[in-house]
């Protein structure tokens, strides 16, 4: 037995409900969970906001866990054995079919219909899919990464969900050494991409955010300058971008809020010839009046979407973070960006400080007494 | 003494005035205009739309002449010498600077703040840098190309401005073979690039216009399909392409229509991971509305905005025309894309049928008697 | 019971033998075979050139059948069933496992080690995995194709396996309109890859190859010049291509010879700042010296290899046949590309005439009475 | 008057002469040289191995020096007059046409036929055009850049001529966050390429090099492991680097030595899928064997030939340097990688201790006293 956090519908609080350990499947791992984390998906999930979702549900999509049963020969990506006693983490996606016109002619496996999401798109009526559970069950077939000896839990966790999907923000946005990047929002998605634009030797990086915490944090981590968003409708930090920039704007911008208002915002403050990603609008929050003359055709401009990620950017996160992860935020470490962890019993305390912007982010331990 | 066709402000009528042939600077050419054309921009310059435009002028951007006198030893780009009685063409952009950012550091002569464009951006009273003219004074520094014996001016004012613009456009939106392809808008550029984009091998080419004579247009020069846009709020066009697309929308989109909404639109039509291209906001139209999340971000799309031309594109016009501009419309030649042919004493005539879309592409002969 | 054609080794004539129906898995389909064909892979099988070959093999890695039996419920990448009397083909490779670093990380899974090929890495004595047989057993998880109703058997299997490897290689080349491009080698990977640069608006096609028959069919579909290879040391064909390019070389070039001196050769020919494409060396044949100063570095070289194909390519390759199949070689259509017809009995033959060079692509039909 | 350094003809020494100080054109500018170099070239120079070198030659391409007198009003890149007093570089490279098929089709002005290279291209019988010279004289156009008030010469011109070809090289080398990187060489491009690569993320960072001195400093600059070149035949080195990368190969690979030896092992120590720039080869070495099979079309390889810069990698070197020329090589500064400084009647001995890789980076100051 074991003590789960279950969602049970929108705009209801999370309650705690026991649930039996899994029987394996051939090729099936349990998981003992060390961390899981909150996010701003899990914000959304509580207010309903995503469509398709089997409530009830068991939140936490990126987790680290001990391996504590193996059923069969499981093997990671390297093809070496997933034994007990592991430390590992895993690709939250499970189920992408290879034998669709998204994963075989578009390659576009992120957008892969029979996909599903650990801790989003299974009922907790189906089992132990979540990672605000003490266990977690991982199908055969989920992708699965031992953590080196050289990589704490709370590092790894640290980058979450929020790292791959701004190392595949950050390749779209092909950053060159010396480019100048703005990164919008300071939330684990912006941090993470402002921090991986310094590590890619970026001329300067500057963060535009409202809350002073997050502003704050992305100072430690070392931005270039860490700008309030003036929402008065004056726009001084437009103005302060431009005037860091000659007047011409970045080179590359990436959008990491998921205000419609951004982009446009966004765009003023992006070069001619430059590149403009859109990686923070997972959720739906309306339009936003763009002039596609003095926007995008007379500014040339490189628009990107980016959405979600597949196994090379998880993959890659462990690789960035084995080889970066110490330095950063003044030799603190990637585990900085963690601003409280909670135990299992406080995650409507975490929901309710994440969406209020009060932390950065914050961690799930499971297992806390 | 030469007659040209001077348009003297916003919203007045264009006038037949006298100039005096020019003295030629050493590496200036003299060309007698036998074909120029009017385009869309000539009717924004005729309403004001466009900013700093130092009225009165002489339109006429692209133009084919006869060399009828040179002084000093003026070279083509491949180092031969331009002669008296050669038929040419040139780039109508002049004094790309090479020294500034722009062309330097951005490479984007395309955006150069020195360079001048004939029959925008010089004045009458500066002399004959406009095609509506008998006369065309080529300055030291412009670029010539010599038309082939196998090209007739003809097929290459045909071409004319719009098809260098639809070059740099169908290379923007890299089409593959076997992509589906849609253009937005059958004016000039438009039809380019759906012609463009048929003889890339495009799968299939489906384009989207109001008027009916464009639409007729580019079913004679082979589209798959020609849509009549459906502006009654239904949306009759967008569930065609999407009904001829198994539901996703193509795998490329040109927009060539100037109008803000078609943007919105268009992205619709367009499918997941596909790309989108942005070539027909030469002038400001306003805002659109676009929801970053459902048409950015999770559909993980690629906008472009592209931006004129550079001397490459004008150069591979004349290679493309020679090797594909007869067989085109079945047979008829590029030429079939001109709808008639106007004397400078017809030109305001010529702007009339260009605004209402009456025509799709009018040429000005400036000799006709 | 059905007739195959089996390769029991090295240098061995091929047989016939008799093999009874397979029982079908949930998922399986059962396919009498329409066309398999005679490529020059199987040359290099009959002479052991290849590694790790289980011999005794059902050689045949493309071709088309009718489905005859299917068990379970079996359907293709638009998920759309498979059902008994459709006309099918399928992508020969299988077991592509999207679990390990090829797959997931590099992307490549033309590189993943479980993949296992049709025709070349099964044994006879595994069951009816090749195209040289009556029946055909396609695994579960095979990728399978159902023909449209415009498109023949003739020319699905006249694009065979070289069409799609073409494809790979046209995309990787990155042809632009209006360039210039040369392939070296009229067989069946040449031949394809010239139709593809035809109809991508390609400025012209050469094509160097020795063997007359296939320069006289790279004419027949329409290259602008068929060049006998020189082998007498003079150069001949290397000075015909810098003589048809102003002494540049052309902007591409495809390799799909398979022998290495065409490397040098090849690069010779291509122009400063190309592209250069190496699709033809599917087997060892040795080395080749290459001047890295004259031939690389100062040229500003781009080189590519281009290693088999994945389904996105076989996918593409139905939907170019359906729009461009018909009109080449002079209307004539793609299967003009098919110079004979073998029975199962008349396959060693095959294999000579493909070895000499006496014909350009041969098919096998076994079910020819 | 002054002194400079020529170099009369090939395998001649070094002589000191005297020179007029020029009359400068309007738009000239005159600079006192603060620091000029000797790099690989020169000793290419030095025994006639460049073809057509116009000897005697002031050698010294790239240099930093102070304006001791301006003609006219002579502007940089973003538009700011050039005043006597300020601290300046140039690019080396002068005269791109802008004109010819070269400049604005194959938009490669590094092959442009006009550009002529101080230092190297230039007879000292024409003036004072090149570094190793108390007085350059800039012509009319070249490319001027003010080193910014945060950059010493001696920071600038230890970036020198190898550091804009290899920021030319690793941009061309697609280096993503955690790529594993190898460079061959470690003379200034090659070390510079680590350095770049080191700043640009990448997951480690090898350097393969015969020579201790420039291992030692290698180390110094941060690299993973400075590997030292096994010539014994058992290719110690290339077992090392595929031990590092289990047993795959590196992603990318920068070759920055000049030997054609060094491409074949490249390749070698190259992942599938990699990609390999070839940067080192400024002079003919001869040819090496390569095996398009193996070591290209199997490997699904990329291989690009790097040919110098234009202004945007030189532009680009200055705000590289600004932003990370200080933290390098722990703490020492880009300096660092300057072994020796030589004056004017040194250069002899500067050429013998590059030739014999007794140093790596050596400095001329023409002023000393």
């Amino acid at each position: 037995m074991c003590t789960a956090a279950v969602m049970p519908g929108a705009n209801r609080p999370v309650e705690l409900q026991r649930f039996s350990a899994p029987e394996l499947e051939p090729g099936g791992v349990l998981l003992e969970t060390v961390f899981s984390e909150v996010c701003g998906t899990d914000v959304h999930l509580s207010h309903g906001r995503l469509a398709g979702v089997p409530y009830p549900i068991i939140p936490g999509h990126v987790s680290v866990g001990r391996v504590v049963d193996v059923r069969g020969e499981p093997h990671d990506v390297d093809g070496r054995p997933v034994r007990v006693g592991a430390m590992v983490t895993f690709l939250d996606v499970v189920g992408t079919c290879n034998a669709c016109w998204f994963c075989l002619v578009a390659k576009m496996p992120n957008r892969c219909p029979s996909r599903r999401v650990y801790g989003v798109t299974y009922s907790a009526n189906e089992g132990l899919y979540g990672g605000w559970s003490q266990l977690i069950y991982l199908k055969p077939g989920v992708s699965i990464l031992e953590l080196p000896a050289t990589l704490t839990p709370e590092r790894v966790i640290a980058g979450g969900c929020a790292l791959p999907t701004a190392i595949h923000a950050v390749d779209t946005a092909r950053i060159r050494l010396g480019d100048r990047v703005l990164v919008q929002g300071a939330g684990p998605v912006g941090l993470s991409a402002a921090v991986l634009a310094l590590l890619s030797g970026a001329g300067a990086v500057y963060i535009v955010e409202r809350h002073e915490v997050r502003l704050a944090m992305a100072r430690e981590f070392g931005v270039d300058e860490a700008i309030r968003l003036d929402s008065s409708g004056s726009n001084g930090h437009v103005e302060r971008v431009l005037a860091l920039t000659e007047g011409r704007g970045v080179d590359v911008t990436i959008e990491a809020t998921g205000v419609p208002e951004a982009v446009k915002d966004g765009i003023h403050m992006t070069r001619d010839g430059g590149r403009y990603v859109i990686v923070g609008h997972y959720t739906d929050h309306g339009e936003v009046g763009i002039n596609p003359h003095t926007e995008i055709n007379r500014k040339h401009l490189e628009i990107r979407g980016v959405w979600g990620v597949d196994f090379s950017h998880f993959h890659r996160m462990l690789r960035i973070l084995d080889r970066h992860g110490a330095k950063v935020a003044g030799g603190r470490g990637w585990e900085h960006m963690v601003s409280r962890t909670y135990g299992l019993d406080e995650v409507n305390q975490a929901l309710s400080d994440v969406e209020t912007g009060r932390i950065v982010k914050g961690l799930i331990r499971p297992t806390a007494p």
